[in-house]
């Protein structure tokens, strides 16, 4: 998959692209059919919501669940990513996120790139968040927002909110989210599941609360240039990866037939995953 | 204002009606311009979000502040009402929801007149809501949410839910409402400022949180057949008001010109409207 020329122009204004239904109905069952075990997990790359037992976001599923690890290596993804770099890229932060039905909780605006910069030292906004959607996303379940042109200002002031959900966030003020609205608008891209947005790692989103009866269950990666690798190990290695080398690509069926890939984590998370390492 | 015998129709099956536009801009901005001296006051009506001292609902403006006394009395909203229930109609709840820019909560899914029946002792859901528009709702501003045709299904069961949000509510469970979603689909509507939506009080409904740089005031108001008063006094008055008078309708353009209207409680909250009276 090669973006076109006026594909790469829009990324750069608006700061992101979308692609409806560009995984078909088979791919995408294929995975959400594993979302229910690796939310029954108890380990801790489960974050649960507030308000109970459900999982707001899961870690670093493409190393224990063989259709995750799949998806992580797929050219449909990784290649646009790639060509917009210019270089190869890893994987940096990979999540499932539940947003699910009734309990599926806001997140504040934020930028990615923020906590990328602050906690993990990370160089350039030369990361690229990618949103698989697993349920279909619609005007009722808390569809991603986006400020268009808002990733041109680069890293933005933030602060660490810690009180207003289960995960901890750098926030962006309200004034500020006021203006840059004010300047690009306000967009809410909604499809089918298979559907696919790349957005940029300074892009201001957020997203509301999920009260209707329809998960929104959604997939994020972020995949860095690999010469923009984190200089910092201090969160957690199943939250920022430590692991810089370039991601292989399988074959572009690989969501339906079984490519053997690796699954380092399949019996269980490496202490040495769980622990800071202030070295890097 | 007259209904005519399709919107009848279309009222009973659905369970409300929508008019976009229905109030000028020039109306509208009588009324908004008064909101802020309203929400600045430190009066028992003016219950606030849990985040801090953002209004979540304002109660009784009608007998404080004259442009809302006149809203109270205008034709194009009383009259379809008493037209539907064949009856005049007296002012039973009488509310403005901030809904504001990053701090209006969400409302969870519930009907009102479970409410009006197990507290106010409110014999038959032979009340309307009135919802009026006085900023712009859109998809990012948590517009209300509607399951059409659920209030055929007349008093559901609901749990009092006390942690949630900053203002009690009897709430309704999630598979039934999973089941309503099912078979009745799920409506927002949206449009400008001065729309009005009449729905039935045993609609089920629900808002998500407002986490855009917009404002969702609107004007929440209760008519209730005179007929069908309340016939417990549990909630404070200002509440669940105790005058069954008919509305007197105003003329037309009752939001442009200073016609006279009472303002009973503008030095304050009367203290017998404050404290409930087991009589009724």
């Amino acid at each position: 998959m090669k973006l076109r020329t006026d594909e790469i122009e829009r990324f750069e204004r608006d700061g992101y692209l979308f692609f409806p239904s560009l995984f078909s109905p088979e791919e995408i069952a294929v995975l959400l059919a594993e979302v229910p075990r690796i939310y029954a997990q108890r380990r801790p790359e489960n974050v649960r919501e507030r308000t109970g037992d459900v999982v707001r976001t899961n870690f670093a599923a493409h190393l224990y669940s063989a259709p995750f690890a799949r998806l992580a290596r797929h050219p449909r993804m990784v290649e646009p990513v790639a060509q917009i770099f210019g270089e190869p890229v890893y994987m940096h932060q990979f999540k499932i996120n539940g947003k699910m039905a009734f309990d599926g909780d806001l997140w504040q605006w934020h930028q990615d790139y923020g906590t990328w910069k602050a906690d993990d030292w990370m160089p350039e906004a030369r990361a690229m968040n990618v949103a698989i959607f697993l349920d279909e996303v619609n005007e009722f379940n808390g569809p991603l927002m986006f400020i268009p042109g808002s990733h041109t200002l680069g890293a933005l002031d933030a602060a660490h909110d810690v009180t207003t959900t289960s995960y901890p966030l750098w926030t962006i003020d309200h004034d500020t989210i006021r203006k840059l609205i004010e300047r690009g608008g306000l967009v809410a891209p909604k499809g089918p599941a298979g559907s696919m947005i790349l957005f940029h790692s300074c892009l201001v989103h957020a997203s509301t609360a999920n009260l209707s009866p329809w998960n929104r269950v959604s997939v994020y990666l972020s995949l860095c240039a690999v010469s923009n690798h984190i200089r910092r190990f201090k969160r957690p290695e199943y939250i920022a990866h430590r692991d810089f080398a370039p991601i292989a690509c399988l074959p572009d069926d690989c969501l339906l037939r079984e490519y053997e890939v690796a699954l380092p984590w399949r019996d269980g998370t490496p202490a040495s995953a769980l622990a800071p390492e202030l070295a890097g």
